[in-house]
């Protein structure tokens, strides 16, 4: 992007240098944009400031335009600065002096706001969506291979006795608080801040109670200062959101990268979800799900990238705003795919039934050998020195049939409890 | 910290290492671990493996314990790793035998674990109601200077007139949002951890329900190895809910830092609450909001770090998790002390009633002046002309009298509706 | 990205998750991986592992190549997953056999990472030439405004005199101390990794040192586990560099925003540099500083988000690294454009001369005209005694002729020092 | 820190909110503020502006808290809201009016710098040398271990032959990157900021080389305004530095404790080195090796910190920076403690020799064996096939005596090149 050198006249330098991939990003929100137009436009007629003329045009003009984008053969060309342009030329070609009125009372600030608001919410909610689809997975999984045992990890030394069952629904219900916090995002999304105008109001009488329901938001933001401070604040949200969401699902990642290893050999995944080497002909390589670790760990410094673009900008719009979709909506792609991908990969693993064969993980048990002596009548003490003696002496019988009974443990995974959390979050 | 040119012994300098500065922050968790042991240990004794005796007797040592906590009379000598082992010596010191006996189904683990989960949940419903009282704070100076006109700023550019009324209110009511995260992580930490022992759960026949009715957590973490991943991820949710907080209070403090500067003379607050200079008799430095500000920012980077001290750590305990409170407890006390700071001081704030009277400001009102005559009628294409040539011929004189209608509005706060927000978030 | 619901065959699927836009950014290090290639040949040529006909036809072959990057008419076709399969598939098309032995003693991964290394230490010189150049035209425009005078701030209060001399060579002295990291990052990637292969080496007798000269690089990596991880490293270090770079200029965009600002008034660029309004004469947005603002600071969050790729991966190649180019090669782009743009607009910036004739500055010299009275032999308490009572009387009388003579004051500006600093780094 | 419910009088209210943690922190910094004043004093009395009586009274008094400060004995009492104050009040205590002249021609600002500029000199020095140590141990043990074979791993997949000699050394070398940053923010420090009392100078005839040379700095910094903005950048660019380092041993730390895990069991460190369990007698937990993990990734996060401190706010000075050494200083402690613990720990270690004996390891040598057929003769295409059979036919004998010849690999470490570099840096 050697601007200066390409002999261009300054207007195009200025230009390519603002406005960036913008045109490529507005296709995403299009859709939403002449969702909001519409609703504007018809407020604009309830408060006599469009004609019933005039807004028919209008909504003819939206609605083809809708079917454009829904079809994908909605463009924006390289004349226009941005999405929002393109669809205000579109109406002016289409139905003339009309499509020009459909500014009163409105400004570029609010009706991007109301794009991005009506966006992030329905992503958002795809994003639940999927979160839940992959923990229905990894419950069903749970509930397979709630018999096959793992060694449980402290400091990654063997400690105790752990379980498929209690390993894969860990996550399910790990994902339940990640969906916590999608709702906050939600609820600050699901505000209308159209009517802010460039973030001061409008001395227009409009009505903005009327395009709130219009648009199926749950309310509005009222003031139109915190209208305008929204920008920013939804973006940041809706990072925590993902950010939460990535960490459950890059530690998932990782566990299931560790436990493919020869060193671990826990699991595996069919060859055709693996890479090899043309060499190696025992390299199984997990690429998908180191793929979705590293996805996840980008989309986690998001919200720094977000609180930087914005931190310690005094009130009012600032044209820095326009950087925070570039890598948000890339952000909530890569989300999507990765959940769907994990859910896709995990239906396709092949649990190791006979992990705990190896003679490495006998001290697993000593432990629960150890409660039952106490259980039984035995001191704590006493126990402790004969499990010692024991083990000091070769004599040692791991008792491998664990019986805890106590809820969310080994053998009582109580996964009809976190199902019921997955439905009520 | 110069550990190996003091001449200590080798165990010396490992446990300076590892140990770090726990004695001090358990201090704060102290509290928490006292309540929490007194649950388990009544557990306990409904389960049979402690007897009635043994309960009246931890329950009067931890009582005395309480009662030391509360009058920081509580402390935690250089012997003693933390301060879980500083209570289990005291209860072993105090009743003998029976002290011993409360580690029966638990381990250190879910002991930090249950101790955290409960000071966040306090931490937090403390921090929401002081987020709650500035924003009423800031809706009460909304409605005392609802008359007092200000320039709004697009681009730090003059643009549109604004008001004290728009602007205090604007902060009370993006606070609002803050709050979502906030309830977000409370519902993360309102979840009962105890009983998951290392992780892993235990063979013994504990009672989780009855703990977790008895610390009046919401409802469990049911999965053993979930609830020990909530480690780490009920520190990054708070983190998070602070971030947000930290955010709107951080662009507050940095609009008042330019409101009291010379160059805007919007605002100032009395002589004692800034800083002045021996010899520069117009210096009054806003020390405090400055402060604000950057405590505030360092809040912000809290997220990140706990986010790199777990990530890519496999499932299970390590001990790189005994780090997550050492920057959060004192982020949690900068929380509340900056916004009982700003609450206070904001009330002491003398707003400028003059400010539009500078000529500077005129143009703010032009987009009114132009609305009007297409309210009335004109065309905007024959308005705008008008108010051009006006403007050019040095005729044009600006409306001042602001008639915004909607809500939301300079004219139309509409703080009711954001006081009932703020009831009910 | 809706992967499973466009019906497409899993192997589609599983391409598209983990393809991402390599072959995009790939056309980036296209040029260095030819570069690389050649030296390659040559090397296995020496030792005997490839013939000089091979080499011939090689040689040839990779000059074809380049002809085509450089004209801009390479492509990546959607076959390909990278730019480097699609090299070594256009020598295997061209000349057979031979193209297949260019693999010969070299993996993927070493394949990528020298590529890399001359990519970034490319670019790192040309960004040090584009510091430099900003920084020569920062001390010119001192030069030129070295008498205009500025109020100086400190906490935003107006405080002492500055000067657009002081001002403008400020930022260029601080960016000298942004190319010592660049220095630090230019002496990591100068380092020749290739030939490590997988990151384990090779069993072949091939020659690094051969191809350490060919390519130029000041010295090898010498350890091929050392050599695979500066993967990961290098990128980091260079978002060092970056981000270092984009803290001083984010600096200087935050002061030109505020200047501007009809607030300020200290200075101004042409129209055709600003975005205006419709309707707003007054309006002069700053939009290229506020983009140059807010690249930089997206540039300051990259660190942490390469960080979070790598950080807690064990040694050894993973495929996560696969996304560190990602956005390390935009930002690159955009700190290019951003120092270009920097440049060519503070060329046209209008200062203004009469600032400090407005009253609200006449503070400023009250130390300096105290200053005086000292040297002139009144006692420090006596003078400042003094100038209290002119201040409160109203016959204090700024003396606005300043007369520092330390070097780096605003009298003595000390620009050649500055400009040997640059000269030197 | 609940401020307001303590009775506390308004102004007690505002110093605790103010103040913070400075004092502690200022114990630190004592040591290069008393050297600071001290050139200081000398260059007022070479310039006229302090007498010799004075300056033989300042040196003395400075020399007796020099004295105190070595000794321990330094106290700065919570009536002095920092340790400069302190040493002021110390001064003027002990030689009355002479004490209160120092501080001509200076300003907070300023001492604050300076003495930071040597702190961080200081310790980056001594940070230097614990790398360079940790890193003589490291090929050290490499050429001690360099027979020892490890598999070498790419996706955490058993992939192709290492060792211990290139496993060790390659950190040793990685370290090495890290300093080369090292010395760029040893640049950035070694230069004199004092002279720019406020950030704009002083109307005194200082001699500020006379200072530079005096207190040992390479250089000064010339601008006044630079000079002052070197408060926020010395600090990053010093915390890159940090981040630098810490990301080397925190990589190194992750290895540690993957490959003390019973699933790879590589090495082990002595029992009191570990942390066990009261129970599991298998337990060897590597707590100091997840220590230097955590404290590396926490320092890892300090950049960002110091990132949102600062950015965005315009030039000149603000109370936020106060803020900036409240997390460095610590941070600087815990690099120092974690490089010299590495350091010890590591030499502790005992290594697995027979870790290849394993029969899962075989495959690790197929290329070696293919790679052998290629020298001697057979073609390419025919060596994959061959070795394909014989795998598949069970009759594949892995050729274990590794004869990689070239520089950097497993039989040809190069540690000499690597010393010679660490010496060079």
């Amino acid at each position: 992007m050697k601007l200066w050198d390409k002999g261009l006249p300054t207007n195009e330098k200025i230009n390519q240098f603002t406005i960036g991939n913008d045109r490529e990003l507005d296709l995403v929100l299009a859709k939403y944009d002449v969702q909001a137009t519409l609703a504007h436009a018809k407020m604009l007629c309830k408060v006599n400031l469009l004609s019933d003329q005039d807004l028919t045009a209008i909504t003819g003009a939206l609605q083809k335009l809708s079917v454009q984008i829904a079809e994908g053969t909605f463009v924006i060309e390289e004349d226009f600065e941005d999405g929002h342009s393109k669809i205000e030329f579109e109406l002016t070609q289409t139905i003339g002096e009309a499509g020009k009125k459909i500014h009163t009372a409105r400004s570029r600030n609010d009706q991007v706001l109301v794009a991005m608001h009506l966006y992030l919410k329905d992503e958002l909610q795809q994003i639940k969506t999927l979160v839940k689809d992959v923990s229905t997975t990894l419950l069903d999984l749970a509930d397979t291979h709630q018999e096959v045992l793992l060694p449980g990890y402290t400091h990654l030394q063997v400690a105790m006795p752990s379980s498929f069952g209690l390993w894969f629904s860990a996550y399910a219900e790990s994902f339940v608080d990640d969906l916590y916090v999608v709702n906050a995002a939600l609820q600050i999304v699901d505000q209308n801040p159209l009517g802010s105008a460039a973030g001061y109001g409008s001395s227009f009488p409009i009505d903005r109670e009327f395009t709130t329901q219009e648009l199926g938001f749950e309310t509005l933001k009222y003031n139109v200062v915190a209208a305008q401070m929204s920008r920013g604040k939804s973006e940041k949200s809706t990072a925590f959101a993902l950010s939460s969401i990535a960490g459950t699902l890059s530690k998932l990642a990782m566990d299931v990268c560790l436990y493919m290893s020869q060193n671990f050999n826990f699991m595996s995944i069919p060859s055709e979800y693996t890479t090899g080497s043309s060499i190696m002909p025992h390299k199984k390589n997990p690429d998908v799900f180191e793929l979705i670790r590293a996805k996840c760990n980008v989309i986690q410094a998001l919200p720094y990238e977000l609180t930087l673009l914005t931190n310690n900008l005094p009130s009012g719009y600032h044209r820095d705003l326009q950087l925070l979709k570039k890598n948000l909506i890339p952000a909530i792609q890569d989300m999507k795919a990765s959940l769907e991908m994990a859910d896709y990969a995990l239906q396709q693993v092949t649990v190791n039934k006979s992990i705990l064969d190896n003679s490495k993980y006998e001290y697993l048990f000593s432990v629960d050998t150890l409660n039952q002596l106490v259980v039984d009548g035995m001191s704590f003490r006493d126990a402790y020195v004969k499990i010692g003696k024991d083990i000091e002496a070769g004599t040692y019988v791991p008792i491998k049939d664990t019986k805890h009974t106590h809820i969310g443990s080994i053998n009582n995974l109580g996964l009809s409890h976190i199902k019921a959390k997955l439905s009520s979050v």
